[in-house]
């Protein structure tokens, strides 16, 4: 390599390294977009540069010889066209250009190319408020969760993938003398292993987080030494275009061939996705988005997936301290990024017989109507709501909160009537709550994408658990938030819903919520549960990148 | 648990995690069946605590109200029934029995499961004599195979499972405080974390190695919280069904259910594995066998699968320094058990213009007849023969062998006239070697199971290294051996056979065989190509059998 990267990055490395098993507080990209942080001029510099796109070729790609030019990205503030257009290359291209760089990348030791990718990141980090700019207009969250979900957040999942990954490889010694006593003579043969990695890696991003769902499997394959093509959501490009922009001016700033990341978009007229993943040279294929295109991925023959799907996530009511503050807290979650967060909760089970609130009996109406009291007063607040809800990335979203019509339930509150004071075009709504009996399974067996929370009137908590718990197994479940007084009932929840692969989140109120993961200790997903069968990061999320294969021969002399 | 056993085994599982990473030699348990280490009369006692079984129930087992007695074994020495009978219980049973089991075993902390696995392990060791006689006349090894494989070797094969297991779940904190900077104030979590085993699983075994393939999985899984239903060949259950009891014993003797660990044998008249593998409870299935049965079992929904099937293994012969020498390794190899080792190779690849040995090229005719002439020395040598062929496990092995009449070529080496001195009744034979033209790939692309060598005549070593690449991708390969004294040729093989997740053995000669692995040191199967998806006993080998889960909560104060 041009620099001696690993000297320069190996301290960041190690932190990460330790950071992934201590599970503490770890963050290497700083999640403010302050000034003295990140400069003066950082934002206003940012927004003109992702201003500078609109209505442009999008140039920065090292892929040579596009065959077309485009584009079909949207604004859900503005409800129109970026007008940005991406350089289309037809599968077998982007596969035989992967396969070639393959050779040359899987020659590159694992302390190099993870030593290469931190270099990528630390470059990507001056662009944070570009690509900022870049995720709000396409996938609609608001400027702060913009920020950071597809800059800081999604640079330190992507140094989580890159530092296990790197641990990983070099968890066996690259050689070793064995030497057996056999009595009259030691038998010695000296040993060597290589983690060779699996192939074409094809990794498919999401419309609602552009880059931070995505880097975490693209990091992950490239780090074991596996070329990738990010083939991103066709209306969520621009964020992810620059991250592989940048990788791509490292890899060939240090003589590598930039084809070991390529960016692969649809073209206007085909969706090339099915192609890549059936394409018998790809190997490996990362996947986030709905249930059905992930079910298919998954049952591709002679490939290894990681795939996030879709699940209901739940919060149990049993027994609070102070239910102001706890619905205050649920009331942001349903609000934040209106819904369309992974790990965002939909299915409240509330006891009939209501539930204890610092030891006296609160009833079951009266805790539904904290839960729309509170959720009214947040999106009636001028100053907090449009920085809490965003926009819609997609219609069918806005029109599935607007007409939940196979809910079988009272509607507790309706929706949408909510305007941006930023931007007067922008496609919103705010959370539609339907109270629906626990006989009622149809109506809350899916998930139902975006701000949809549904209040599920149980028997008791023992029910509630017992629903949760079964909705998580038969459905998949990222998230489940609990709130009890009582040592007893924690523990079932706990034993219940990790048989469902499903982490809990206890009594939270403040500014911690239940969508929120963090990098370096929580691992998001767990694979435990049909919501998908992967987790960022846990080591299974690198070591089925590659093989371990040893090779031996009697040592001389 | 009754015992301390924490205390007891902490040594030799910290001192087995440790190999597991240095990968030199390591041993707990002695492959010599010496009377100094497992005293004078063991061999004896053995001998007769085996023919004790004969014609008896097995009643050790600790499973209650068997629906019949059942029983298939044959000795390949003797060709008669060894009349033992086991206890039978239908599939239904055995799977309920196990869920029950289930929610007392995975509640048992990790560090206890893995003492109270190596205590069994200690219980089995006064019985590998009685295990090895079992061995011998379920799968015809010899002698000193049926010990080292059945006994020693499986028990650490089984100590490296549970190390790993225990490793792997401790590499994770039990919980952790984290404290995010939030400016004005930290925000802190009290976080924790489990290790949530799957749930049911199903170790199938095979007939040739009854327990060496089945107590990785079975003590994987088992260490993992999992509890374990073994399912032997219905030709090879003595042996398994013995370290069945002791785990039994051992699980009793500590307050827990012996269904933990039990054992399911077919009925006479059905065979209960498919039953098993397709129940929705069953979460884990571990396989070794042939390819199109492992080939189901991949394939079954919402299982995740261990399997070793069937591949075609390879001799690269380029340059050596001693080519009698090479000869007689090669020719041990193929004898060693009649080639009924997965490990055991049967393409041999040849350069039509002949090998270079020390500098001078030795013509193709003349190394074909170099290794026919050392299997003819090794199978005329009363001495040694029968302590190396032992005897063919399945009639249908030794009709194959001697009519191997699918194989387009000439055939060098015929078979079959071999009498075993000690069981005139033995069923067996002796290795057939075919000369088979590069062009003739329908003879040589897939496992001709048994002592059956083809030496294909190829262009060069170039085309030798690609057919035998291309052999192990796509019909899978356990093993290659390669002699060149060529550095660069040598580089070559190992990245050609890397990419097909093959591992190599070069210039083996003297008393190391390509068929041989070592626990603690030689990953055994790679997962990387059609010979099988996993590996004794790499991480992926345990981590994909439980699911890491997360819960948190504020911190008071």
């Amino acid at each position: 390599m041009k620099l001696n990267l690993m000297d320069k990055h190996q301290e960041v490395l190690d932190k990460a390294v330790q950071a992934l098993h201590e599970r503490t507080f770890f963050a290497h990209y700083p999640e403010n977009p302050l000034p003295d942080v990140y400069g003066e001029n950082a934002d206003k510099e940012g927004r003109e540069k992702y201003k500078e796109h609109l209505n442009n070729n999008f140039t920065e790609l090292l892929q040579q010889d596009p065959a077309a030019w485009v584009g079909q990205e949207e604004s859900p503030y503005e409800q129109q066209a970026l007008g940005v257009k991406y350089p289309y290359f037809d599968p077998e291209t982007l596969v035989n250009r992967a396969e070639e760089a393959y050779h040359q990348w899987r020659k590159v030791k694992p302390a190099d190319r993870a030593a290469l990718l931190v270099e990528a990141l630390e470059n990507i980090k001056p662009r944070f408020f570009e690509i900022a700019y870049a995720t709000m207009h396409t996938t609609g969250q608001a400027y702060l969760m913009s920020f950071q979900a597809s800059g800081p957040h999604a640079a330190d999942r992507a140094l989580e993938a890159i530092a296990s990954g790197y641990e990983e490889q070099t968890r066996f010694p690259e050689s070793t003398e064995w030497e057996k006593p056999m009595g009259k003579y030691n038998l010695k043969l000296n040993k060597s292993w290589r983690a060779v990695p699996k192939g074409v890696a094809l990794v498919i991003g999401c419309s609602t987080f552009p880059t931070w769902n995505t880097v975490p499997g693209m990091f992950a394959s490239l780090v074991t030494g596996n070329p990738v093509i990010v083939k991103p959501h066709p209306k969520a490009v621009l964020p992810i275009a620059i991250v592989v922009a940048e990788v791509q001016k490292v890899l060939q700033e240090n003589g590598l061939d930039p084809n070991i990341c390529q960016l692969g978009v649809d073209a206007d007229d085909k969706l090339i996705t099915k192609d890549l993943a059936e394409h018998p040279k790809v190997k490996l294929i990362d996947y986030t988005g709905g249930t059905e295109f992930g079910n298919y991925v998954e049952s591709l023959p002679g490939k290894t997936t990681f795939t996030e799907k879709t699940g209901v996530n739940s919060i149990i009511l049993d027994s609070v301290d102070d239910l102001d503050k706890v619905a205050q807290n649920l009331a942001f979650s349903v609000t934040l990024y209106s819904g369309q967060m992974c790990t965002a909760p939909q299915n409240f089970y509330v006891p009939e017989t209501g539930i204890k609130v610092g030891g006296e009996t609160v009833p079951y109406e009266d805790v539904v109507e904290k839960i729309a009291g509170a959720v009214t007063a947040l999106v009636n607040n001028p100053k907090a709501a449009p920085h809490i809800l965003g926009a819609i990335q997609n219609p069918a979203t806005a029109e599935r909160v607007k007409s939940a019509s196979s809910v079988k339930g009272r509607e507790v509150l309706s929706t949408c009537d909510f305007e941006n004071p930023m931007f007067s075009n922008a496609r919103t709504c705010t959370p539609v709550i339907y109270e629906v009996d626990a006989t009622e399974k149809e109506s809350y067996s899916r998930e139902l994408f975006g701000p949809v929370v549904l209040i599920i009137k149980t028997k008791n908590t023992e029910q509630s658990i017992e629903i949760a718990k079964t909705m998580a197994m038969s459905h998949g479940a990222i998230s489940c938030g609990a709130y009890t007084t009582d040592p007893a009932v924690k523990e079932k929840i706990m034993d219940e819903m990790g048989l469902a692969g499903t982490p809990v989140s206890f009594n939270l109120t403040g500014n911690i919520y239940v969508n929120q993961n963090a990098s370096f200790s929580d691992f998001h997903v767990t694979g435990g549960n049909p919501a998908g069968n992967a987790s960022f990061t846990n080591p299974e999320f690198v070591i089925k990148r590659f093989t371990w294969v040893g090779f031996r021969e009697p040592a001389m002399g």
